[in-house]
């Protein structure tokens, strides 16, 4: 039976944590075409294909981080993407393609902003206490990105889609 | 095979959200007590205990909202959930009880909060939308929570359990 050896330094959490948000956004790769060719609404569809454009750039801050660390870039698988994938994937099985699928498209994708938020959150305030400073630039410029990016689907949900959806069955 | 009636409703989707939030509570009261016995500063082990109360009173705001809507209360499985538990439960096994797993189970805790915010920010939305004002309220109470909880924890981070961190092993 393997010892596991236990990390114990800041340097090991966040090589860790930078491991799983490069794996995080790797999933979101594969997954945000999928929410573009789902959605209706117009708006909608250019606010995913758009921030499918901002997850690629995203992947490569994250070799920029790696590089300025003089690591290689790794994954480390993270489930909790994986289950976040797996609910949306659930959401577009069960939810009639139209004004309700899109409102449902954008909540599902504003729990995958609010969970990156946490993680760069997490990543730049580690990277600050080590006083890597460009590698935290890098991370807080990433984490205003899902911060505008979840805003937008509340303000395109707000003003427009949910609106759209009928309430009950009598009112179609 | 059997026919899916895809939901096309306000009405459908926003139970089904409820359904989802109550397993998501239920699945974190379980899993809050391991995190109060892993964490060692005596400030994040109250923290941690103190939101396992919380979750338990949002649990019957949640029953509230179901009763108000005249719907028995019901769980829904949702994967992200248990995706976020299964990573929390990897963090404690591969990182050393101390300031480094305090750091970590503050992230861990982070991203489970930063996910509520989404539930619990579309939930409330599509309350409102819906015009029951009550449980909007409800919901937003929660929301509420959830943020104050979130603050909290991050303020703890960063001033004091992120410091207490050795940077490199050389420090120990």
């Amino acid at each position: 039976m393997p010892l596991v050896t236990k990390m114990k330094t800041l340097h090991e959490l966040f090589l860790t944590k930078l491991m799983a948000l490069y794996d995080i956004e790797d999933q979101l790769v594969k997954a945000l075409p999928k929410m573009v060719a789902q959605a209706t609404n117009r708006d909608l569809k250019e606010a995913f294909a758009s921030h499918l454009e901002e997850t690629k750039m995203q992947i490569e801050r994250l070799e920029e981080c790696f590089s300025l660390l003089k690591e290689k870039p790794k994954k480390i698988k993270v489930e909790a993407i994986r289950g976040l994938v797996k609910d949306a994937q659930w959401v577009i099985k069960h939810v009639q393609k139209g004004p309700a699928l899109d409102a449902n498209l954008i909540a599902a994708a504003q729990y995958v902003e609010h969970y990156e938020i946490a993680g760069y959150g997490t990543a730049a305030a580690w990277a600050d206490s080590m006083e890597h400073m460009e590698v935290a630039d890098l991370l807080t410029a990433t984490l205003h990105e899902e911060q505008a990016a979840d805003e937008k689907l509340s303000a395109l949900a707000e003003s427009k889609i949910n609106d759209e959806v009928p309430m009950h069955d009598s009112e179609e």
